[in-house]
């Protein structure tokens, strides 16, 4: 089948994932390499480049069966430009024009997303979402990320900025963030202001089984608080229930904002499973309105760390 | 130009307005009269029919010049479906097919929307956001209506229910809202919550120049906050302020979840025109981040009453 598939490059500030996919949205072939991102701009571009050949000399394929590559990349940039603006994980990367070099480096049409609304849209095409049309997804790593597909689309805003939903602020006058706003969703829910707020919780005095671990330093992170948990330490339980509320009251704004059919949960922090889920599905039930049955399921992301290249690969397409 | 125009009708629980729309959406006719909701469904569809042939002779036209009538009814209600669940101001309305009733009756292609929705469609169309693809209406009266146009068209959501903005959280364990959920905007920036909220003040003990009228009773509303606010009344000032506060972080929700390029405000309270808009702009600035130039412009709405007929006749057409 000519131009029957499509390629999806994951950047991140340390690997670069890359896969082919087919019409059906299944990889076929994948591969990561290192981005050596110290080495600046043209040298990842040109790693990506190279990535793309070997993706399809692996795939067993030929650049004619190619119908193009999508890029999903850490912001601000614009998909419409196709340029990033500025990604801290990048060094030199401000105002790269990175669409149009990987374009002329490979030949092939590219196309430029946000990774966010790129693992967004992978989940909608062949994962949590698809079977459904409207999806909002949260992404919960050291940031939280988020993606809209509304109408089997995905909405980008007027200023490509749609979607950023861990910058919603669910605390007014709370926590400060690195962006500026006080309060913000991530700055609670993260998989890094978990673990963050159990250590100033024990710098402030509070017993907990986790004091070692959490004043050592870098060792601790969410995945400590979660066993912390299980194991009925109270004030990994607090923390933990607190995120987990306040992912359930960004829910409850998702659902009277965009009011879609889903909304799923991704990243680091949900490989606690049911523990997460369950929870912030019992607050959701709580805090949410009763005088009208919308609303949206909860579920979590299936595609784990593909679903970056998966969705632009399927951005490729669409 | 033969269906060169469409009708939008506005249902009050009070009264019901409509007009006569060409297609640069100028109102060419128009007329009010009352619901008489006391009389249930049926008889108020009929009076809904006879205003449409109303409209039509007093816009000196024929049916066959009318390409369709547009309904902004109170909800909730299925716009797929047509019908009306439950609108809690006009007894007897309970799943009633409010479209298929009215297109039987009028012989006329018939649309039914969600009234702050029409209104939002209308300030697009016609008003505040003409010049622009992506809006997002707050109406600030009794309660806060929301309506969401993204990229030239209604967003409705999976449940025919997006937009309903009033209804995000902006206090977590905040003051209880009728619709089951604690701490929704309407309960801090609503007409009605200003009032309210001045009114609890007083009878808390605080002290303030609307102690009298505040007590009183009914007459009591938020144009007295606004006129004590301007007299210089602590009280008044701290509630109008706080107000303006949240209708500020709701647009920050709004900048961070649609992105979209205007947000504009309209209802009652915006009689107050910059001691409102003014306010809600400086909360916004201080409120939003720093880290991307995507903030939407905030507005107010242009077209006063006419919104909601306007925007139904646009719907009308669409």
């Amino acid at each position: 089948m000519a131009r029957g598939y499509t390629i999806g490059i994951d950047l991140g500030g340390t690997n670069i994932k890359g896969g082919v996919c087919d019409a059906e949205y299944r990889l076929v072939a994948q591969e990561e390499i290192e981005t050596q991102a110290d080495r600046g701009p043209d040298h990842v571009i040109a790693r990506m480049a190279g990535l793309v050949a070997t993706l399809i000399s692996k795939a067993g394929l030929s650049a004619a069966d190619i119908a193009g590559v999508g890029v999903g990349a850490p912001g601000p940039m614009s998909h419409s430009a196709g340029m990033i603006y500025h990604a801290p994980n990048l060094p030199g990367f401000v105002n790269v024009p990175l669409r149009d070099r990987m374009a002329e480096l490979t030949r092939l049409p590219v196309t430029l997303e946000n990774d966010a609304n790129a693992a967004a849209f992978g989940e909608f095409a062949a994962g949590a979402g698809k079977d459904v049309r409207d999806m909002v997804m949260l992404t919960l790593g050291t940031g939280i990320g988020g993606g809209v597909v509304l109408g089997g689309q995905l909405w980008r805003g007027a200023f490509d900025n749609a979607g950023e939903l861990g910058h919603t602020i669910v605390v007014p006058g709370g926590r400060p963030c690195p962006c500026g706003q006080k309060g913000c969703l991530e700055r609670y829910a993260s998989a890094h202001a978990v673990a963050e707020r159990v250590r100033e919780a024990v710098q402030a005095g509070e017993p907990s089984s986790l004091r070692a671990k959490a004043l050592a330093g870098d060792d601790f992170d969410a995945r400590d608080v979660l066993a912390a948990q299980a194991a009925g330490d109270a004030l990994a339980r607090r923390i933990w229930d607190e995120a987990c509320f306040h992912l359930a009251l960004a829910a409850v704004n998702i659902q009277h904002s965009f009011n879609p059919e889903l909304v799923v949960f991704a990243g680091g922090l949900i490989r606690a499973g049911e523990v997460l889920l369950g929870r912030v599905r019992a607050h959701f039930e709580a805090l949410s309105w009763t005088i009208a049955p919308d609303r949206p399921r909860l579920a979590l992301a299936t595609l784990g760390t593909d679903a970056g290249t998966i969705g632009a690969a399927a951005l490729a397409r669409s």
